[in-house]
């Protein structure tokens, strides 16, 4: 394959600004635009060569974009985007509502079936290469525990909360893992734990003139489900210390694998992401599986696929040859 | 696939004992027994349930093998093996000779498309996990810089080196990851280091008695090539001491990748492995993917793969209606 492979975006918020960029580090794919529910004059992109259209007319581009990269929001945006471009597109997605993988899958792969085209489904970190690692450590180590920890990160539900409390101006709050118990899990020990002795939660707080900071904190730290079963921890920060600081989108985590290859012999296998932008990452790894993507199609497969399905070889544009030389 | 895989191992070392074990803890998997070029009545297998046979014996299960280990070394075993058998077998190996790797590939391909069955080489962790690893970082992140560290492990070249000194009675050599290196890595600096920086070594020496400790340090830091260029640690030990701390093969190491997905955005992904076993580890990665092996082969698929070329749910005795509900 040495065309180019013609890429569209489908929606333009966060993550499709950082397939826009994504796209532009990656010299064998190339943007024929994005297609957007707005009024196309009205998106300004990150580079202004980029051709904004109405997503309406995406019927006219089935002969001139080989795959579709869908930006939309998984809550009500995917449910529908997906299956239905699948009819007349190759598509790939960042489904991530864990719980409605399979019926999206269902709905994806008749679509993706019935129009003879490849989608993919449920790409980014999580689901996505947090999965994968999940998947390999079981593999590898039938007899074992699988520790998935978050952070740190943005919690958009959490920093909603905080600022709903009366008296709080503004706010963002982190979820961290615990410290002690990825020390736990690294150290071999097979801990068991919940999600809540997992993580911790890291509060910054702007207060409204006048608002009592100690009625504040007690507020947040015995707010039941959200802080109270956590360790956290609260900050007061000025409006300015807020934007300067906390505009950003950072997120992560590890997924463990730890077991036992024969009694007594342990073995870890730790995978970490630190992300300085959510968003940029999430659509980084959407475009790598854009191009597995379009040449599965160009192989011929069809239906619906997820990142277990797929060779990671594809994802590259190197050569087999070429990977085998320099990354085996 | 409700019937066991039914495997084969050839060649009873460290790695096929491990190979064993690790068929234990899989029960979609069924040991037909192990092929060795010893007299079968000679090899003590970890369980006594294991029959033994001669390798010249394997002609006569071609009908009842759906896929052999093979276990030898990559020095001079498997380039010849590994070819030899794909003719007749679906087979895996763990051929870890960086740069001979094209070679071996297009040797196992040719007899493996020939006879008409699936090869699956170098697969392990290095290469394997660790090469899996190097893909996806710059597949998804293409601007940025790949790092391997390897370590904490047992060196066997650099352990030889130091039995050769005159008055070393025995010694070990463990290969380190510079703590200082993976410091800067991990803050996102994205530095220039050589191999060199970014490993130390540390040694376990006993001496013979009368032999002058501070010369023997003395040698072995300032060793050309081997110890010289290094940070180098000595710590002299007993005998007892030896035998009691440092009879494991410990090893593992980090892969890194970090890179900006825009100007100024930085993205880290860390994948690490602590083994207590080596070769046990080994052993685990070459059994998923004998699974994946003998599904490719039942799925008619032909020639030699790495484990590039392999969907990652085929390492998994789940089927992908479960890998999704359970993993994605």
């Amino acid at each position: 394959m040495t065309d180019r492979i013609r890429v569209g975006i489908v929606g333009y918020g966060n993550l499709g600004r950082g397939v826009e960029t994504s796209i532009g580090l990656n010299p064998d794919l190339e943007l024929v635009g994005v297609f957007s529910r707005r009024d196309p004059l009205s998106v300004t992109t990150a580079s202004p060569d980029t051709k904004v259209y109405a997503i309406a007319d995406l019927g006219d581009f089935t002969g001139s974009v080989d795959v579709l990269i869908l930006c939309g929001g998984s809550k009500s945006d995917l449910p529908e985007q997906t299956p239905e471009l699948a009819a007349n597109f190759t598509v790939v997605d960042s489904f991530d509502t864990h719980a409605k993988v399979p019926e999206h899958f269902a709905a994806v792969d008749a679509a993706a079936v019935a129009g003879g085209n490849v989608a993919v489904i449920s790409t980014g970190w999580d689901p996505g290469l947090f999965s994968l690692n999940r998947l390999f450590g079981e593999a590898i180590l039938p007899q074992g525990n699988t520790y998935t920890f978050w952070g740190r990160g943005l919690s958009q539900g959490h920093s909603d909360a905080l600022r709903r409390i009366p008296g709080v101006a503004g706010a963002v709050q982190y979820t961290l893992p615990s410290e002690d118990a990825i020390g736990r899990v690294r150290a071999g020990e097979n801990p068991e734990l919940t999600t809540r002795e997992q993580h911790d939660r890291e509060c910054f707080v702007v207060l409204e003139d006048g608002a009592d900071a100690d009625l504040i904190r007690e507020t947040i730290v015995t707010m039941p489900d959200y802080f109270e079963p956590y360790d956290t921890t609260v900050h007061f920060i000025s409006a300015e210390e807020l934007a300067r600081d906390h505009a950003g989108m950072p997120h992560g985590g590890f997924v463990f694998r730890s077991g036992e290859s024969s009694p007594g012999v342990t073995q870890t296998i730790e995978y970490r992401l630190a992300l300085d932008s959510n968003p940029e990452f999430t659509s980084s790894v959407l475009v790598a599986y854009a191009r597995a993507a379009a040449r599965l199609a160009a192989g011929g497969a069809k239906g619906a696929h997820t990142p277990f399905d797929i060779a990671p070889g594809l994802l590259s544009p190197k050569s087999p040859e070429q990977l085998r030389a320099e990354l085996l």
